[in-house]
């Protein structure tokens, strides 16, 4: 029953390879805005309080698999449409959290279920390639036409990888292999040296820090080993940003001044740093924003000390900040040398310069490097992009939503504040965590599903086909919850 | 061109839901024995020298993106059928490498094409979930009727991750916090040691050690930094193992004996040893195999010291050993803690026993966690090896390889040696790595396919629908190469 809506969809689509009619969905009324696809639902529609009882049922029995605490509901995958997502009890949410921030395009897209029914592609599933040794006929073409149509200014290199965490950790590799080439004249490596690697001991595996200027939760570090490497604060800013200009360039020049200060302690205690790593908007460490300044004057401390400067877009690239790169709000012609990438790009990887590449084969190597299948998918979002002018679209909604967001906590101070965002990549602190959670809750069982982030922060990363009319659906619910707030 | 085959096997595969009939495909002639599947062709046919002019034309345009230096050549996937890989350049090898030992059943099974056109599949590919926290309805079940139903002995608990290394620094994990609870006696951690694993610094990121009993190649770690953990040896036993047991059992001691002693002399300096990690048959190292006797005792003396006991069985897993997972081959009721994979399960992702599951949620996290499509493959993999019988034929044909291997190094004792193997994971070594490498060009160019390891060593890999009617085509093969070799 669940995939009846899509199974039939499936077969409209292979015999007429028609765009979708989407038969069995519900139309959006005649007062609705037209720029809302007929192929989606028109609003949330509940049923039970969230999880509902088959999705209990389901969490007892994933229970016995797996530690269950972090799943929210299950799923009726087929069932949703494109900003709405439908869970097991038949309760279909306004899905502003896309599984963090990784369904770019929204759920069931016509023209990724067309890339699925192309004949030419069924190859690219069932044979997943070992891509950095036998890569298929059409591998290169491919990146030329997806990942490479939208490689950032100065980047003409990309390796594909499966997932954030290869991306993030690949990079790092690729940067401390440049280091450290640089480093050795670009001779080759001593006898020594790459004996000593193989039993993890110095010189092969030389002593080099990777300055991060990002963390995320405890939960997530604590009882695992880590590396012994620098980190940076992050700016503290006060928002909106335009109102506190004096005191946020203050607090940007404190945390410049502290990263070029590390920088130069780890050179003197014999531990250089190879790399500085930074998000354009800090995700997980509670939506933290700086301004184009900052980060192109990180980026003259990287040059100057000799570090590589690599931008992590794994959260906010694809198009979610308004441009396909949040790094792109800078106005630098040379803004990095290492960008990586995953969620909404489908497939993980990285960008880097040229002189980034690895010397030799195998130094970044794994069985899969990435899978083209994913890569056929990020294809076809790209089209759709560009077809539908998503980047603009999402500056729409981005300045209804933020707009939006400090009429509420103008309305409701004691509760909200901090508004922020850049396009659709907002965020709204409640006055704790408490709070937080309660609005949360509230807001699920009333049909808006929405993420959290550092201590108290709600985060709001919706797909790229959030419009404006979706914005006023979640601001009313939102406003509904906080005006029965006690 | 290169996709009309599939493209027709789909049209029918759709409109009949029929088994495919391969129209186009060449049929096994009347002489060939009846095990070989009609879906496959009869032998290898080759047209240039390898890689051809199409593969090096596309090596141009690749090494604009990437370093290209360990691709061998480019592939046609699209004709590509079982055991015969075929290059764009129209040369048709039997491939016994299987993309780093990563295809299951062969190129373009007709059952995992079935599992495309499933219409009740889509959904899964097109809506890639965050399983952590938004799993869909069939996920549990999903799990039971694949994953769990090839659990090892002891192990109820699995968690699926996109990628082998995914997979094994997730159970590193998992036993990092494990270890750490049972020291805590299951105590809540404390606020300093919350604070503190935020820094990277102790007591939040506790000083622990993995002793990794596996080790590659100098070329993937050279400069990268490493954790300072220690390595024992994995024993160096000479073959074929029946006929040097005394030998290879005083060896096996001498790496015990050093195994527990590094346990104790980490614990002395106040690092203690959390887990040992082991591979069944340590392959990118070279091939390297040891007695069950050994892998009892190791696991013994974890059980001894407190340290989890990881079987990591991401290359040996699968089947390819003639058991599902290599070490059923030990006898062990209680053979592991944790048992990682990835490869030929097609999704990577571990299995571990009640005990070591993380207490809270977002210990072990990421955005995708796996993928549920993949999930989809391997369930249909796991239903054709039931139903083929295919780990009775993986141990037919690997008996079958490894008495050729030892009847080819007896007539070429100058050239070959050391033969070895369980079912078709089987090896043997070259006089040096200048003959290895030889051998192997020469045979690509007369159609066979395989992977080295180690400094010298010839890794075969085949798929486990690798029959004894193409053990003969490679020794054919090789036999001829080796007549030939000065």
């Amino acid at each position: 029953m669940a995939s009846s809506l899509l199974t039939r969809q499936l077969a409209i689509s292979l015999q007429q390879n028609l765009r979708l009619a989407a038969p069995g969905s519900r139309y959006v009324s005649k007062t609705a805005t037209k720029t809302v696809s007929e192929f989606e639902y028109d609003a949330p529609s509940m049923k039970t309080a969230v999880p509902g009882p088959k999705s209990q049922e389901l969490l007892r029995q994933l229970g016995e698999i797996q530690n269950v605490g972090a799943v929210h509901f299950f799923c009726n995958y087929e069932e949703s449409r494109g900003n709405y997502l439908v869970d097991v009890d038949g309760n279909r949410m306004l899905d502003v959290y896309t599984q963090i921030s990784s369904i770019p395009i929204g759920y069931n897209h016509p023209a990724l279920i067309k890339v699925m029914t192309n004949p030419n592609n069924v190859s690219a599933f069932v044979n997943r390639p070992a891509l950095g040794i036998l890569p298929p006929e059409n591998f290169p073409d491919k990146l030329f036409e997806s990942l490479l149509s939208i490689a950032p200014s100065g980047m003409s290199r990309v390796q594909t990888m499966a997932c954030g965490s290869c991306s993030n950790e690949n990079a790092f590799k690729s940067m401390f292999i440049w280091y450290r080439n640089k480093e050795r004249g670009y001779a080759s490596p001593s006898e020594q040296e790459v004996g000593t690697c193989m039993i993890n001991q110095k010189p092969g595996c030389f002593v080099l820090s990777c300055l991060a200027a990002t963390h995320s939760k405890a939960i997530h570090k604590l009882d695992i080993p880590s590396f012994d490497w620098p980190i940076a604060p992050f700016p503290k800013l006060q928002y909106p940003l335009e109102e506190f200009v004096r005191e946020n360039a203050q607090e940007e020049a404190r945390c410049l001044e502290e990263v070029e200060d590390l920088i130069v302690k780890w050179r003197q205690k014999g531990r250089p740093v190879a790399g500085i790593v930074i998000e354009p908007i800090q995700a997980e460490g509670g939506d933290n924003h700086a301004s184009p300044d900052f980060f192109s004057k990180l980026r003259n401390i990287a040059r100057k000390h000799g570090c590589a400067f690599h931008v992590d877009e794994v959260q906010t690239g694809g198009g979610t900040t308004g441009k396909f790169w949040a790094h792109e709000h800078w106005g630098l012609d040379d803004p990095a040398d290492v960008v990586s990438f995953s969620k909404k790009l489908l497939t993980g990887g990285y960008y880097h310069r040229d002189e980034l590449q690895p010397d030799k084969p195998y130094r970044i190597f794994n069985t899969w490097m990435g899978d083209p299948s994913k890569n056929l998918f990020l294809l076809e979002v790209l089209n759709v992009i560009r077809r539908e002018n998503l980047l603009e679209e999402v500056t729409r909604s981005g300045k209804a939503l933020l707009q939006g967001l400090y009429a509420l906590q103008t309305q409701y101070p004691h509760i909200l504040s901090r508004a922020r965002g850049q396009g659709t990549f907002c965020a709204i602190d409640a006055c704790n965590d408490a709070t937080r959670d309660s609005i949360m809750l509230k807001a699920r069982n009333k049909g808006l599903f929405m993420g959290s982030c550092g201590e108290k922060t709600i985060r709001f990363r919706p797909a790229l086909v959030f419009k404006e009319y979706h914005v006023h659906q979640l601001l009313n619910i939102l406003n509904d919850i906080l005006a029965e707030h006690k």
